[in-house]
């Protein structure tokens, strides 16, 4: 019987990447190729990729369990968990990551990331905490899919906390924000870090709920969205649209930034990367436009639910 | 008659990016567009760009002059000029950038920026400084190509001092490195910042025969190759080879960091990444291939002249 909470994170870690790669595998008739991999100072990890199916360009679903001691550019990295010593940074970090590009531009791309981190032996105050989340990114908005996939986690959300959802939901807005663009990276869902308020045990049966919530929340627009036909002009503006999810990963991400700074993977931590992305100078739509509604909605974003 | 050198610098900017211009769209037969732009603390630039061409699939060559108050944070991308007092940040910078991505996998890209900074009005000790450099990033390594580079550019370095080249040939090689992959960006050339050793006067003649040599150091490399036939798999890993120049850009570049700080115009500032880029998981190529050759040079660096 599983005690610790890292272990018992560690399994929801894994049956979580079961759960997603037969269900993407299903709809996509492709399969994903696994690569184990070993940290020096300490873990490993399984990743595995679908790459050229006939849904999914490119499907990648990760986890890992590392440990080690942090270097304070990694602690920063890291983030959460306030109120910690500066000194003495033993580490443990384990997570499950999903990233899958569809190839159809109608057929938004998904990311969803849980994650539980540890310093120490987890025992001091604000030495252990939750975080993750999952957000849609969309090259053509259709309300539907976008309400659909926030109701199913803001129900998630409500049956642990009925304050969770609003404050998730913003604090997925403003972390995938390019400020650079002034744009968001796409439609949002939830975000949460250094969750660390309640008992740990309930903190994680509310994390493996939100886990949970991935497959119904975004497979059902795959579904109604797959055999949208689309033309050379709705691809190209895709692959520029993916040029920005490329941006945001490599400037702003602290996942990202924490993986390739803690002797990740490289090719583990940059599987978010999309297969092909595109830049095109000055490409704004003209007014009217589906991308100019797209535009709009990621410089000024709404309430779904 | 011009005077101050910040002055001197800006004619130098302005001419090099008609010079730059003029030569590659009549190596291309394409023209460029341009766009002005203005930074509302202060300055701005004219950007050009030449996309879609017969030889460059992008080429962009851009030109700034901003100043105003920097925050501590863009202060720290700024970098050189050491012993300066860290109250009062208004700044003054000024540079022109080129950055080529040919359509033939058989054309390296091409990157130079030459730049000049100042903090308060650049009478304090280290409070001014020239910065700048070029570096040649092919797909498919010509050796000849690589040494006639940097033979035109050690050429230029030698009139001026002959420690030049080796410090500055060494620092691109550090400069360009993407640490998370073990490589460097590309075949290297120079790389200099915070130089202030001289006068003023003789360190902008040195910049200013770095940048005339920008020219002959890489059109005779373009006509050679650019007739090149080349395959579908060829072209696929120069796409490969481009998504890593994204990630260095993204990732480490602080010219980009600085401009995206500052408030620079994102587009322009951004307008150095590849018109198209892939990234495909586990790509290393096998043993004894063109593709795995240049995958050596860039994990060792070598002396080309």
């Amino acid at each position: 019987m599983a005690s610790t909470v890292r272990e018992r994170m560690e399994q929801l870690v894994l049956a979580t990447q079961d759960a997603v790669c037969r269900a993407l595998a299903e709809a996509d008739g492709g399969t994903f190729r696994e690569t184990a991999w070993q940290r020096r100072d300490g873990g490993g990890g399984r990743s595995r990729v679908l790459e050229g199916g006939t849904v999914f360009e490119k499907a990648g679903v990760n986890t890992s369990a590392v440990w080690g001691t942090l270097d304070p550019a990694a602690a920063q990295a890291m983030g959460g968990g306030t109120g910690l010593p500066d000194t003495g940074l033993p580490f443990f970090a384990t997570g499950v990551s999903v990233v899958v590009h569809p190839g159809n531009p109608m057929v938004p791309t998904v990311h969803c990331n849980y994650r539980y981190f540890e310093r120490g032996d987890g025992t001091l105050p604000g030495s252990w905490w939750f975080g993750g989340g999952a957000d849609l990114t969309p090259s053509y908005l259709f309300e539907e899919d976008v309400r659909h996939f926030h109701r199913v986690h803001k129900d998630a959300c409500d049956r642990h906390d009925p304050a969770f959802y609003p404050a998730f939901k913003r604090w997925c807005d403003e972390y995938f924000t390019l400020a650079h663009r002034g744009e968001t990276r796409g439609v949002g869902g939830i975000f949460f870090d250094g969750l660390n308020d309640w008992e740990a045990d309930d903190l994680l049966a509310f994390v493996a709920e939100c886990a949970a919530a991935f497959l119904p929340a975004y497979l059902p627009i795959v579904e109604r969205r797959a055999g949208t036909p689309y033309t050379a002009e709705q691809r190209d503006w895709q692959l520029v649209r993916r040029g920005r999810y490329v941006e945001f990963n490599l400037i702003y991400d602290r996942g990202t930034s924490f993986g390739l700074r803690t002797g990740g993977r490289t090719e583990s931590v940059l599987m978010s990367l999309p297969p092909e992305a595109r830049w095109t100078s000055d490409r704004e739509p003209r007014p009217g436009t589906p991308e100019a509604t797209l535009l709009e909605v990621l410089r000024a974003p709404r309430e779904w639910v």
